[in-house]
């Protein structure tokens, strides 16, 4: 975790003492089930709530636990023998029939469950400014590109909007997966409940908003976190999209939009005129990271037999750093939207400035509907373009000294084939699809 | 793709002659719509039925329209060039308004349609054969390992179970990807509609059974497929899974299950009485591959602005090679599980094996339950069972020697906490949970 | 491996007949040197060699190993058979000692260094196309760019030099690897030599140009290929780097350089002007599928003991894939740069389209060394340079009106800092330093 | 970077005060350089030398310093205006004709080469380890397997030999790659040394340890990085290989090998007499971890022009991720085989548990060099091989009671044909070959 690339949020959720919270309502919340069976004292419950609010309120002592997880080189055991000091005897009921993995792995479930709310979050900012600047910019005319060579106009706010249309689909299987590893466990040393009632562990995930997991063996199958890591791989990637768009439209020669630049920023030491797209590149590099953690989340997912440990130091370091980083790169990349500066001017000067050839394929079909046939329409479509290419001028022009094209579509509808609006007749129904209005 | 890892259904898919096939479709279907408009004349659509039973066969010169492709470097070009000839002068309403993308884009979607629907048959199968060796195997005792150290009693039915449950989970993420990739876009050059109807794609889409693509640029967006691969990557895991699982059970010194080696087998050149685990070794190799092709996919998300074409000679390399592979590798698995050769005899005399120390829990339990402290008994039975696990003999025996465990226990008491039912009373809950019955 | 993504000689690597020639050669200078010890008769030796020339020719009946492999399921024993009826009894004395994976092992080293002999004579081509045409462009001004950005002039031939510079040290990472990869292993079931003497190793390595590999288990050790992947991985990136260049440089607002584009080509079916830069967005797309292959070939390293056969099905898949498609890739990008179309006068234009912003720093270096403060430095340059960036004009023209400029430098001394040679004068030093010249 | 995988030698490589004061080093050896040349006074250079106790001491007040970022949003600037506060006006000389990058990417090289020589002190400590255990166990015999079933014997050393010498060509490899990426830039803004003169840079190299870079843009090329990655990642994958390994010998059915368990130390909450291989399960997942991380170092190679800033947010992660969590794994490792604790007496009966099956081959070997046909000769040992598989029993007894083997090797052979140090006779050659001792 780089605090430069962290937000306090996401950050508390991994905290040592978030997580201590989290054992302790697990842990309460499942002595509580055990007494409601009859399995242990109620009283015994009741000394374990007394100490909730403080619980809740994070008021917990990590430095006493980690001393005591030195000694007995068990974390689980530390935190119970620390609580034992708060709780007194009764402590002694607590964690019954109850294997450590059942804590840690609920645990990791309720914290990727808060952790995934967040991400929502985050991606539901940058869907709402998506949305507000591509319905703002709807009809803005811009070039369309492939292979970066200028193809045929079409709107920066349909730009924006595929770009919604990803996020969202993203943000969707992002939900999906957070549903699925929200699941609780508490199933005993290899997932057969022999020590413990099913009770307990549906009790527990009511409680912590949790399913129960179908089975488990001593943890929650790892497959279900593995989704998770390539649900926000999958997000990565598509702000890496988005980014890579914004550091395209801002390079010199292009300058149809720029981050906003804001009055102190420096650009580079060197060069005082420079305005570097540098959110956009480190975004871009942030999707690196995040995208390359799919691969250790999947390896972990072949865990010998009913569990080995080799998953959790993976875990330890790519679930905070891969949300955490995740919710940082969502909320740069909104707040990158929100205060995003365009250039209508310069995207029209851009269209311009290749002498119509973006008109080409009208002409095309024109002369084909015209009744030549498609390899000549293309023969002299193309020399007429080249020329323009090579030479300059525009396409127009050219078009009308050319004797073959007038003569079949007529001087007046030849002009008109250069109307722009002509390619933006079903913007309004791409936005209607994309949000799914009637 | 190597043949040694390939189906023949599968590997249908990906030939020229199928691509071909639904090219043919695509340009036909749209064609129809567009005579439907009224943009074409219906003679046009009619010319291009006149050859649908042979599209539809496969009756497909591909070596003429490689010949083509040759000379005019473009795919697309190429095959309408040939189509040209066979259907006549009609042709050249063929493509009208549409980008190669649109054919190419939507082929694509079709293929993966039509490979999922073979990987969910594959999965199916394997589902199947866990199903019901898990039934079948339901109350076999065998230990339960962590760490793969004997932990507690498991059945050997749970183990299959567990594996089925993560194996039907990545058959309903599949599922869901395949959906999600199922799209069909015919919106021309960067997805404005400007030379063609969205009624076309409308009509295309229903044809080939796949949903409308809400907003393409000159492609359909790549997280769609990079899902797909994630989804194929993940299955692949859950299979190394199990494979890992089996190579397990069958070495020399576990011996609890093995594959099913025939009877002119051999299994070394050297060592006649070899008997390896190389189907799920080669599985665990398959499935390293399969997972590595979701980054490439990852990668191919950021074109640059409405589309650039690198991620075409990935998905040239990984679309056929992924499905091709992880088609192979679930019914090689899923006849690993039909034919699975089991020993419960070896089972039992591995749980033996290790002088009752499996029972450990169950007694700790058991003195807190009777009095005594947490730390006294874990202190209590991790002495005696260390005796056992260094000098060999029952922990039984150790225990009913120890007056401090006989006092607290008793005799007849302490003999019964050894019995292997006790782990097994919620089996059938699990199986319940799992296969979804009430 | 895709037919369009080979080229015939590393095609030929990898075809059956070539390994089966390799198994032959190893087995025969085995037999060889087991008969020099005495352990077989000369006379099986002489026997083997009998068939030397026909091996050689890879005049081999592939199909008919085949059928005796489907039915005794051994690939090497498959070989065997097939090898005794053509050299009849004597063959019994062949492969004495010796474990499949001797051979196995052996022959993929061949292959790897006959493959990676191949990568370095594409790489050699690429790197001839490179010094040449950096060497021919060494002084064509052109802008150089930090984060897309106009930032100081630069040279078109340092531009290529650096990649030069960055594919010749990949270059000779991949011959390291490829020397470390070719290591002969002949040493029996478990690397022990039981059954053989390791002066048959020595003679088979000398024999077939490989080092001995001092430790052997069943196989070769998997750090050796998965370092070799890694090399090629790295490659692939460098690929990448100057595909990505080109890319950018050939977009339509950019046009400095382009991938050659022949007579009958044709850029798109639909827009008939458009010259993409396909090759090298293809380029992009492969090597995002080679270097993804380095996981995998780096997972293959944990094998089990002294051995597990999964590395195998993942090198059957990705050792001819990556070679194959890496060995394509370095040719089809000699070729790009070696026909690459440069616009010298289009990278003036471009250097001069900003207004000689590109000046800036130099002007700030100036004005401090002639007292300013930096930071007041800074302030003026900046300013002028946004002016210029906002409402256009020329810096110099600006700076001329500032009377603080004008007073610290003096007119014409701020008019020579406008010139572009300022900035060429250590070319030479450079191109000297990275071909080594004295 | 977690806590519990990290060493505080490492991490201080990485903390914000040794950057600075390398920072610093680097700006006082240019100015020096300067100063020679006569660029700037020398008293410039002294008042910059003034503070270098201070700096060398990490006295660096590194949150002024932040403070000042957060206002002028550009880490370098903040820096030199810190520095300004203590060295004075003469401090406007400080920087001249650098750029950030410069400062920067020299200070990264500078640390990897400090992380470089951590990492090689902690392989030197396990390659001690892996000598020292091996040569004290050289002669102890252990069953050797190939996919995890008894192959042929041969020594515990043996197998630490391999993996010693695994692990020393991912040392070599190692320290080759940080050879590579010690290099030393300061070229200017787009590497053409337009307002530095390249002794400045040639000065600061010398001074700082580093080889001056032949071609720098604004960057140090970043297929040095990755390269530098791809060693760790290979380096992780043999540390993952041999903790692999010792997790295969723990397991209770093999208890050939443990870790040590401290007396402390608790197994398992809730199962005391777990002695679980927790350091190389462990160590099994930080390889994953870090292995994973060559994909985006790759991924950064192909930077825009001459340089784009994605890199650097992906290098601020892993750099230190993968350096200190490597530092730690090699050291945990090196402590796991410096304290592993062997159970000769089981190895042994793990080799006699299987009834003398390791020695099948060997007696297929006699049975066709006493005449029998190669076919006949594997079809008997098989044959009796698979009686003892099965029913248990020795061997040598079956063989005993094979006419057709006692007929063709006489009894008192075959019975010799049983001893192990028939298999060990290499052992000292191959001990020999790895040492490189003559």
């Amino acid at each position: 975790m780089i605090p430069r690339y962290s937000r306090p949020d996401m950050v508390s959720v991994w905290e040592p003492a978030n997580k201590f919270r989290i054992w302790y309502l697990i842990e309460a919340h499942a002595t509580q089930a055990q007494a409601d069976l009859g399995v242990v004292p109620q009283q015994a419950a009741d000394a374990v709530w007394m100490v909730r609010d403080r619980m809740e309120a994070r008021d917990i002592d990590v430095a006493a636990i980690d001393k005591i997880e030195a000694e007995v080189k068990h974390d689980v055991i530390a935190f119970l023998t620390w609580l034992a000091r708060l709780v007194g005897e009764e402590s002694r009921f607590v964690h019954q029939g109850m294997t450590s993995s059942d804590v840690l792995d609920t645990t990791l479930a309720v914290q990727m469950k808060e952790a995934g709310a967040l991400l929502l979050s985050g991606s539901g900012r940058l869907l709402d400014a998506l949305k507000a600047r591509a319905q703002a910019l709807k009809h803005v005319p811009t070039i369309g590109r492939s292979h970066a060579i200028h193809a045929e106009p079409t709107t920066f706010g349909l730009k924006l909007l595929g770009h919604y249309a990803m996020i969202q689909r993203c943000h969707d299987r992002l939900a999906q997966a957070i549903d699925e590893v929200s699941t609780c466990a508490i199933s005993g040393a290899v997932g057969t409940f022999a020590n413990i009632d099913p009770a307990v562990e549906a009790h527990v995930a009511a409680a912590m908003g949790l399913h129960v997991e179908p089975h488990s063996t001593q943890v929650i199958p790892r497959d279900r976190h593995a989704n998770f890591f390539n649900a926000c791989a999958l997000m990565a990637s598509a702000i890496e999209n988005l980014a890579v768009e914004i550091r395209h439209l801002q390079r010199s020669e292009v300058r149809e939009a720029e981050e906003f630049f804001s009055a102190g920023q420096k650009g580079s030491s060197a060069m005082p005129h420079k305005r570097n797209p540098v959110l956009t590149e480190n975004l871009t590099g942030l999707a690196r990271y995040i995208r390359a953690q799919a691969l250790p989340a999947m390896e972990n997912v072949a865990l010998w037999h009913e569990r080995d440990i080799s998953h959790s130091s993976v875990e330890r370091m790519i679930a905070p750093d891969v949300t955490i980083t995740l919710d940082f790169a969502l909320h740069r990349l909104a707040g990158v939207i929100e205060k995003l500066v365009v250039y209508p001017e310069q995207m029209m000067a851009n269209i311009e400035g290749m002498g119509g050839l973006v008109h080409s394929q009208r002409i095309l079909l024109a002369l084909t509907q015209a009744g030549m046939s498609r390899e000549d329409a293309y023969r002299v479509v193309q020399t007429n373009a080249m020329a323009v290419w090579h030479e300059g001028g525009q396409l127009l022009d050219r078009l009308l000294d050319d004797t073959q094209v007038v003569e079949a579509l007529g001087e007046e509808a030849l002009r008109g084939f250069f109307d722009l609006d002509y390619h933006f007749k079903h913007v309004d129904t791409i936005f209607r699809r994309v949000f799914a209005e009637p």
